[in-house]
């Protein structure tokens, strides 16, 4: 199969670097062939600005969609966008790998991720109707690659829990697994998240490729988060909002996840016989 | 009173640039002084690296954090740093204006923050101990400073709504306002968001700008978010996970905003005279 990393890191001699250059070498063993694009070290143009488009009217107003509409369309892309894009292509798997800072991904990322996804690539794709709202969300170019985020934290597990003062891991990656990732097709599996990263000796280190080369191993059979799929019947179109009968008197962003089907996917063969659901 | 207004938007002519205008013009009619970090019209270097400490020793291993306590303690930030910790320092608000690119802050913002928030000024303050984890949340170098954002979204309120499909908004700003904005002191005002953007004509602008200017005119005066300030007793120190009496059973976001505290404050004199609580 063929991986991505997309890599977000300044030095290549952190940890981030070394657990970078592990996954490399794990994914080759396995037989896989894999791509990095080393945001840092490709010095990644981080803003999007008109220069994006090389066939943009000089003095003209510059809309950042209608733009990336117009350049992927006429091919007029610059060259950087157009290869990340290729790559994506390319990908059976993508691996996001950054340093979580101030509660979010690299700038030098997220500028990847304005720039790579352009309008009629990753949005704006499809039908919208009534009963449709564009390719999204469960649909899209990307639909049947998995993406995986692996994440390293200075802060400790305890303060990313379910009542931790940042506020819980699952709900601050949210808005990039459901956002970036989910949004224009891909499979997420859960995030490998390294907590407490300034208190890694030689033997957490080995400790932590250990857990992240398994992580690596299932990246074809692990089961991917059940959100659910914009235009398969759970959301109101176009208002969007969940079906007041799907996780009655509830919100926030669990409810866009499908508890129901990981219950029925985790159950064996015989449970299911069992059950009367 | 002085107001700093950060704004990330790529097209002056654009409805966020006529906003910001309108603002600018709003606040100092009302007697403020404002100064704007137009963030794209500066060419504002979105990436942290080695260069951003001008003592850096070539060759050596860059560590974002440490280099960045060196280099605001040395006085060795690149000026452009320095330049906006001044005017942080000068501000009694902070407007943080932008769209909502990929349910975050554009990477020429979160970039912004990345290198302007140095080690020694939003984070590393204070006192580490069993009781007191630093000056955050609710403390720091910020305190006493009010903070709002202005955003703009592509998409309809109902998509943003507490089950709509993207999230509810108060969720997808929570990094920001509580891990952006009250982790280094300030005061985080309900945010102002405009939605469906493509549809503004010029009777909408005309009412997006009289919305806008009410909360200018009383952003001295709205009542901050009452998040939950980390060393006043709310929390296991260091776990800093939230004491179990306190939203018993919940998790989620939602827990470090005190709605107690809420519903106290909206109280009129008199209703408190009537309550038990």
């Amino acid at each position: 199969m063929n991986v991505l990393i997309v890599f977000a890191h300044p030095e290549p001699r952190s940890l981030n670097g070394s657990l970078k250059d592990f996954a490399v070498q794990r994914l080759r063993r396995a037989g896989h062939a894999v791509q990095v694009s080393d945001l840092y070290a490709m010095n990644w143009k981080a803003t999007v600005d008109a220069d994006d488009n090389l066939a943009t009217t000089p003095g003209a107003r510059f809309n950042p969609s209608m733009d990336s509409r117009q350049a992927y369309a006429n091919g007029t892309q610059r060259g950087d966008i157009a290869r990340e894009q290729e790559k994506l292509r390319w990908a059976d798997a993508v691996i996001l790998q950054f340093p979580l800072w101030w509660f979010s991904m690299p700038a030098i990322l997220k500028g990847w991720v304005e720039r790579v996804y352009a309008y009629g690539f990753a949005y704006g794709v499809g039908e919208h109707s009534d009963s449709h709202w564009g390719d999204r969300y469960g649909e899209g170019m990307l639909a049947g690659k998995r993406a995986m985020l692996v994440v390293t934290t200075g802060g400790w597990a305890s303060h990313y829990a379910p009542r931790g003062i940042n506020g819980p891991i699952d709900d601050i990656l949210f808005p990039i697994q459901h956002g970036l990732l989910y949004y224009p097709g891909f499979d997420v599996l859960p995030p490998h998240v390294i907590y407490r990263t300034s208190r890694i000796d030689e033997a957490a280190f080995a400790q932590a490729c250990e857990a992240l080369g398994q992580r690596l191993d299932t990246l074809w059979t692990t089961d991917p988060i059940p959100f659910r799929k914009q235009n398969a019947g759970d959301y109101l179109i176009p208002a969007l909002t969940l079906r007041p009968e799907l996780a009655p008197g509830r919100s926030g962003f669990g409810i866009h996840v499908d508890h129901d089907d990981v219950d029925h996917r985790s159950r064996s063969p015989r449970d299911s016989q069992n059950t009367t659901r």
